[in-house]
């Protein structure tokens, strides 16, 4: 077995103990050494309160992956890179456009790998959606993202702040999708943006974009929905209908289900995160935040009640 | 005398007439054949209504000049691209930062310049304030940048509709400027934007970059101001305080008027459009846009009075 890369979880809130610390225990390639939050512990492993210390106290560590949230994560990710550390960010990479593409240069300049991830890109019927689409005509897209705030997202007050892209923090990944999956790129011609009169981060949101063709691209995400998750992407191409449903874990051609492999996003995510650092390269793809802080740019704002938890 | 580039330009509103038209008339390696406007015409060419019939009726065209709003601007731009004109842009390059990554690509394919041109960027003290920059310890920045809306975009709808980009709209030419003379690219920490309650963009905004070295740069654009307006970049440097007053027109350091040149930023926008023109050559740089992006990803927003004209 090759030498295990040391790694180490900085933030343990939901995201790293659902996803993160099972993925890289599954992960022969990875040994998790330790952790760093600010009110959270992980058995087994060494843990501290902050990045800073377990730089210091790590010298050995290899690699670093960034859970906390995105208004931290350019001075975590600094910190790191400048330790000689390679990075994991969790999305959005950042809370802007041009932090993260500094970010990109510092991780060259120190001869770090640096991977800016986006889950939904690892559910299980992207890659196959992808492949159809290639090379077919596309006459139109259709996004749905629609979920229930208050079952994802439960007194998470970060979202509602600046940075916290409110309704585009399901919806980036979404976008994170459509930019893999559609064979050409895409740009935003206008957007509706519906904002609680007591918060700063949209609650809901329609995107309409378009490519080089002029394909009609709508996304629309609401966190007003009901308690039955709607994730949901269609293509019309002429050569039928391809639907991803689930977030990615389900593909229909003309409402026939495709056979796909088992949802398997942070695994996948580690397995390339192993392959970057292996190789000696990086992978950040800004445009997934792009196309949000274009949407915030363009978009037409509407004041609606007042959101209370 | 080598031969005259044939150019026309598209959008003849207040800036084409009182730059665009003397700089090209002044520019000897430019020669105006037409223009295309809804309800102006330019004496002595060949006037059109639309870019389209511009386009059609003049296959010998060798390059367009695009001033009319940002709203506009990518399709007409892709337009005289796909027509294998070359193409440069008036400030801002377009109204979403992926669409102007999406025309710098366009342009490649078609083998055509595309010049995103900051006019800022030519005033007279921009490349001395670089050079006297360059190396030099810089401790602090400061901009001001403040106006009356009123004196400087009377009945200008679009500036406050979405893309318009409110203050950010003379804010950018600040941005094109700091972004061109510091010698350490700059993010975004965070912001504060002040957008009248019947208006769609910002009237006032202050922002907060920092840099690799965690230098506080620190902008202030309002359109509150009264009529003398000030438009001034502040370098605090471990060798005294470079100030560039009047948007660029004035350069001082520790006080002392530094000799200059006189004004001439859209003789040198033409300038450089045919420098690449000749080389083949294209200039994009969307960084500006990118930050103004940012803004409004990142900004705290304020409701303040409406604003009527």
């Amino acid at each position: 077995m090759p030498k295990q890369i040391s790694i180490g979880i900085v933030g343990v809130g939901k995201i790293a103990r659902d996803q993160h610390l099972p993925a890289i225990a599954a992960n022969d390639g990875f040994k998790l050494v330790a952790c760093a939050s600010r009110n959270a512990q992980v058995d087994g492993v060494r843990n501290y309160r902050t990045l800073q210390e377990m730089l210091a106290a790590e010298p050995e560590l290899e690699a670093v992956s960034l859970c906390a949230t995105p208004q931290v994560r350019f001075e975590q990710a600094r910190a790191a890179l400048v330790a000689g550390k390679h990075v994991m960010l969790e999305k959005p990479p950042g809370a802007s456009v041009v932090e993260v593409s500094l970010l990109a240069e510092l991780a060259r300049e120190h001869g770090c790998s640096l991977f800016a991830s986006w889950h939904s890109r690892y559910a299980p019927a992207v890659e196959a959606a992808r492949t159809w689409l290639a090379g077919r005509d596309i006459q139109s897209v259709k996004v749905l993202w629609k979920e229930d705030v208050r079952k994802w997202h439960p007194n998470q007050d970060w979202i509602w702040q600046p940075g916290g892209l409110g309704v585009f923090d399901p919806g980036i990944n979404a976008l994170s999708i459509i930019t893999r999956i559609l064979p050409h790129a895409f740009f935003l011609k206008s957007a509706e943006l519906w904002v609680p009169s007591n918060r700063q981060t949209p609650i809901a949101a329609n995107l309409d974009f378009t490519d080089e063709r002029d394909t009609p691209i709508r996304a629309e995400f609401d966190w007003r929905h009901g308690s039955e998750e709607l994730w949901q992407i269609e293509a019309t191409t002429g050569d039928g209908v391809l639907r991803l449903a689930q977030g990615g874990k389900q593909m229909h051609i003309d409402g026939v289900a495709v056979e796909i492999g088992p949802e398997r996003e942070y695994p996948g995510l580690y397995e390339r995160f192993g392959e970057l650092i292996t190789a000696g390269h990086g992978d950040v793809d800004i445009r997934p935040l792009e196309h949000v802080a274009d949407a915030l740019l363009l978009g037409h704002r509407h004041a609606v009640e007042p959101f209370v938890e």
